[in-house]
């Protein structure tokens, strides 16, 4: 799956804490948080370094997804994926492009990556 | 969006309230959950059909995803879309073999996709 990746050179909390800023300024809210690390400790027992889903969606971006292609649910909200790593948190952010290929959404798409790439190129000045 | 549909006979709570037990049944527990009709009146003042988006998650499948493909948390969990029409609810379930196109995770989304369509089988029968 295609996304946009940064490591920056701060714990796992630190980091969370810009990203959820970075997201704001492009007009993304957090809407679910998935503790992966916990999960699978708790359901399998498997210990594995600190990884957190966050559900990130800008409500315009939604609502004309949805007006667009009725299926857009299936692929909301978007995931942004932190994780600890050698020197800091690693943070993928879900393409919207590769989710949404359908022709009705392709230039919403095209804009939510943008937005999103923003994010992402916020986050290297931030760190 | 590739996805398993159904429409169930039922109001949206307890089409809501079978979905949980079919998943249940499947291995998957559901992580999230997002009231998107409410979440858009909030922030759009828009007014819609009720909408939700419920964040199911086997967690075998998800360790043997990220294990075989670190960035396999960009489309966890899978989503479970319950909109409410004209004689009940239509649900609707991610296909994983649309989001998990890698060679290392196709015979997994396979795997992932026939017990989701299990899923969908089971609420033909329950409903």
């Amino acid at each position: 799956m295609r996304g946009f990746e940064i490591t920056v050179p701060l714990p796992l909390d630190d980091a969370d804490t810009a990203v959820r800023e970075a997201l704001g300024g492009q007009g993304f809210g957090v809407l679910t948080e998935i503790d992966v690390a916990a999960t699978l400790r708790a359901k399998l027992g498997v210990d594995r370094p600190a990884l957190r889903i966050l559900g990130a969606c800008n409500p315009h971006f939604a609502q004309r997804a949805l007006e667009a292609d009725p299926s857009a649910g299936l692929v909301l909200p978007c995931n942004v994926v932190l994780e600890a790593v050698d020197g800091g948190t690693r943070v993928a952010v879900v393409d919207p492009r590769a989710l949404m290929a359908e022709p009705a959404v392709a230039e919403l798409a095209e804009e939510a990556a943008a937005a999103l790439q923003r994010v992402v190129d916020g986050l290297a000045d931030a760190a």
